[in-house]
């Protein structure tokens, strides 16, 4: 039994990280760092833990507090972990960061995209970045685990495949994206009130999202070299869901057939990746709750294009789910431990 | 490991016992029986499932079922089960009926509410009311059990402490309840189509609806003698979820620690009841897939009343979830096996 | 053509009465005034307005404005206008205001429900309640009208004609009454943002929501003697709309006849009510947008009561309709100019 | 003063088409026919109409319709109009179709994508596409008019100046669109209840939507020769709403001042047709309930490539709005008579 702490427990995906690691059979909840409520009890912040979990919401350091558990989970803004994270305190203890802070291997990158000068780059090489499905041999040794964006792992995971096998010429990959509104955080914002949200659609971050240097520099690696896309988000009314859809064109004559070998090839031996049965379109709603990725893809002869799509529940496999997939592999554990949920519908 | 099988597998409830029941522990799913799927996959209907249940929908006899299998749940429309339950049935395997053939002792009253001439008179008295926390002990040796209906279980459980200790005085309470729209099923109905119902809310049913009498029932075998109601449905744009707000004239002066203690005297022990602490109201999101049920209260001075709340999910301990946890009490298992499920937030 | 002028016009209620004034064909907006968005175009806060408004918010002092327009609509936080009004900006302009600040002729009772202290006590007796349906003379030489609250308007239309005739024993007068979150306005609060509201229903408010005194002072009026009821409000997920559902016992035998003459004896003439049909309940999506309030009923022979429903949207009968239509009345135009709106379904 | 007919009036449509002519000065409504509720009255079926328009739905002959009315619109399933419509029936009266029936010129294209067989293709040449902004000399006189569809009208307007103006390469145009689900009609289908749609988004129709070639047709007119666009479409959970996203390569170095030149040689004078200031993405919400479509764009130098996004409501400007605007060329009235509808917010 393995001891965990949570620094920034009270966003949407640390109170997601909270869920899922008290129904883990090898890790227990050992505090819950929260600025905004720090002296509060979790279970009145959330009720949904009531007389579930009896815990009061810290404020230490981040020195001491690595002294008292065997894995840290950051699930707060960009640059704070950056700000704080020295070799000394990843000797004490493994970190898993949810936020953008060692995704990107390029500091020039991350401060361009960000706007956040970073202030621990001598960290950075060692940070793995976080896809199981990917990195799961690097990520066993970690002590720094860069959990990737919510975007990035459905965008990322959807054209793999593909990509790796250059199926597609990545240079004509376009990636569309809708998210519910729980990705946006729960900071009390205007733009994020019910009334500006509901029974409303609409793109954001055109050209200029921060998940598009990651997705960019993961599928470089995966076709040996550079890529550049185009990544355009979409705000859309639910709470929970990721939905991407991806057209790019095919190298050469391409059919239904090769292209199932392809995603057979890498996912066929993962449990958290569905491919979708033939002509059928994945739906945020059936993977809800859950750490599944379910992946569909469509060919269409006119245009010598292939549309692939994916859906994932961002709190989950966009976020806490993958994070504690990642902590199992990084210490030994059934990597579903704790992931054994079922999407619930509707 | 008990064997289990679900007749009317493929509506809402008939999902969420399957969810329930794929993670439980002491039982397995023999069979799903749908008329209206029979032949087809239950992962491609319910694409939630899609690598988790291979099984195909069957359409077969009751007779033969019940020789397979230790207990059926059936979760289909009034008047089926009572159509073809018999003795012999009930002697071969347990049956938990979701729907609400067996929940009213007197024929009379179901008819006159169900518009249904009810065939098989003679096992109502067999058939125990499936509260678990107020009929425990009867259920335990049950052949057949009658799962309450999620506005009753709700309406029920939120008055029966007060009413049973004779506090408030029950020809003066007004029931108001608030459904989400998975309550009216997955049947192909224009009402209940998203444009038709997203962005509205209703009263339905009123004076009429068919859970008054079933309420007026239980509550009257708490008070000792007969009860008359007010209870009025509401549709409201949600997926699953019921609120009642209950208000009753208080008997005599009656403040808040008084009703405390009463709830705590019947509730302080259940697990799956949760009291809200002082001044807070429950909210349905707070249960969304548990089988929790969140009560709350406030006196009013200015009005000798008391206002009562009660919240949970309808498709949890308003069906499958309750369902599974008489078959707990009826089989001796640990009566949380299976429906130890944190409700997820947001 | 009248000039008018609007303070708070960035909230919900000041977004509505631009975009029906905008479409009154006797008056025109000269200024519209924000506090936190002073010197912005309203069109870049509003963008349903671009291209349709061209004005920029400003922030000046209420006497000076008072000499530029022949009325102002406040729609402001209460104790905003009992702050700053006078009999001397009276004289020069007329006031509609949106607030409570005016509706409760005890400032006594204004200052326990609101907790705040009434800086213009001696302004209260020269307010007329601007519910047109019951006040219509009262208003028509009124220099200050206090417009009803959103819960208040339907809940005492609704219920007018019974307690008027004493057909209803007001003292078991029970109101639950569910709202769009438009109603908690637009200000950046945490439990107002998506994800908190969306698929969820909760109570609120319960015994103090500071509605009660409103609506149980013009009951009262219409009762000739002193009322006390019991009101509930809830929030439910959608963006506009009211919802009542009112219980009380009949005084006597009294059936559906008598009580559907009531009705026709209060509203037979009156455009903005609608009285639906038998046995036909309201439903809020009817009313989107439009000025309409729609009222049903149902009689319940085995408890004697009678259950009232009243279904309105509450940025325009609920506010901003309502505050047009005290403007028409006082100016002598007619009563629908600017609020010939049919509901927009879906 | 023209008389108007509707066929097909109790779809989504045709309830908006009644809504927005009982606004008109121009136009009365003389007859409403539905297939499904002939012999009801139109408000018993649309609630919001009560008291607002006494009719009772008919079902009678074409034929005969033709004769009583200057204008019929139909709104009725693809392939309903094409069984029936003759010559002599146009010289009689003229039509506005808003199904498919006539918007392809190329017959063996429109029965290749709808999979029904055109069974009038000798009216096909005299049917004008309605789409104003583009067409608008030819409709004056037109007789037939081919209503655009929802998806195209806001693809076609999005994309048009910059594929004329050959700004950009249109085989390198993808266009992916959301809608509400009013889109998808009013019948009774499991996948458009509210438990099935609510909280989830999906792809549909992916390489196949029956929009693709409408699309590509009326862009091949505007860039000279023929062009293949990919389109993807998806639901998502809103009641009304279009939003597209369009993503293309520009031909050469093309700056923002050089694209929003050409919008605005194309639509500085179109009234519907709002472009948005720099860096403003369009948002459904904005357009709800009116005839405007809204236009951005983002240029985005590292890949060469501009990003379009149109929004609209897809019951008005894709639809029931554009289908009045057509009216008003047709019959010299002022095109936005009946049309001067300020978007609903929130």
């Amino acid at each position: 039994m393995i001891s965990v702490g949570i620094i920034g427990a009270t966003g949407y995906a640390g109170n997601e990280l909270v869920r899922l690691l008290l129904g883990h059979r090898e890790a227990s909840i050992k505090w819950l760092v929260s600025k905004s409520f720090t002296g509060e009890r979790y279970q009145d912040i959330y009720r949904n833990f009531f007389e579930i979990i009896d815990r009061v919401c810290t404020g230490s350091e981040l020195e001491e507090l690595a002294e008292t558990v065997d894995i840290i989970f950051t699930a707060t803004p960009q640059g704070y972990l950056s700000g704080l994270l020295t070799k000394e305190v990843l000797e004490k203890c493994r970190v898993i960061d949810l936020s953008a802070d060692y995704r990107i291997k390029d500091p020039g990158i991350y401060e361009a995209w960000y706007k956040i000068e970073h202030k621990s780059k001598e960290l950075i090489d060692d940070a793995v970045y976080g896809l199981v499905e990917v990195n799961r041999e690097d990520i066993r040794d970690s002590r720094l685990v860069a959990n990737p964006g919510c975007y990035t792992t459905c965008s990322i995971l959807t054209a793999y495949p593909l990509v790796k096998e250059k199926l597609i010429d990545p240079d004509t990959l376009i990636i569309n994206a809708l998210s519910g509104v729980s990705g946006a955080g729960r900071g009390a914002k205007v733009a994020n009130l019910y009334c500006e949200v509901n029974e409303s659609a609409k793109a954001y971050g055109v050209t200029t999202h921060r998940h598009t240097p990651e997705i960019e520099e993961q599928l470089s690696y995966a076709y040996g070299s550079d890529i550049r896309i185009s990544f355009t988000p979409h705000l859309v009314p639910m709470n929970r869901g990721i939905l991407v859809t991806e057209t790019a064109t095919l190298n050469g004559e391409c059919g239904y057939d090769e292209i199932r070998a392809a995603y057979e090839k890498y996912y066929a031996g993962e449990k958290f990746i569905r491919l979708m049965d033939k002509d059928v379109c994945p739906e945020t709603r059936f993977t809800e709750g859950s750490n599944y990725v379910d992946i569909g893809f469509k060919t269409d002869e006119r245009t010598n294009r292939v549309v692939m799509m994916g859906a994932l529940d961002n709190l989950v496999k966009g976020a806490a789910g993958q994070a504690v997939q990642n902590m199992n592999v990084m210490f030994g554990f059934k990597e579903d431990e704790g992931l054994n949920i079922i999407p619930m519908v509707p």
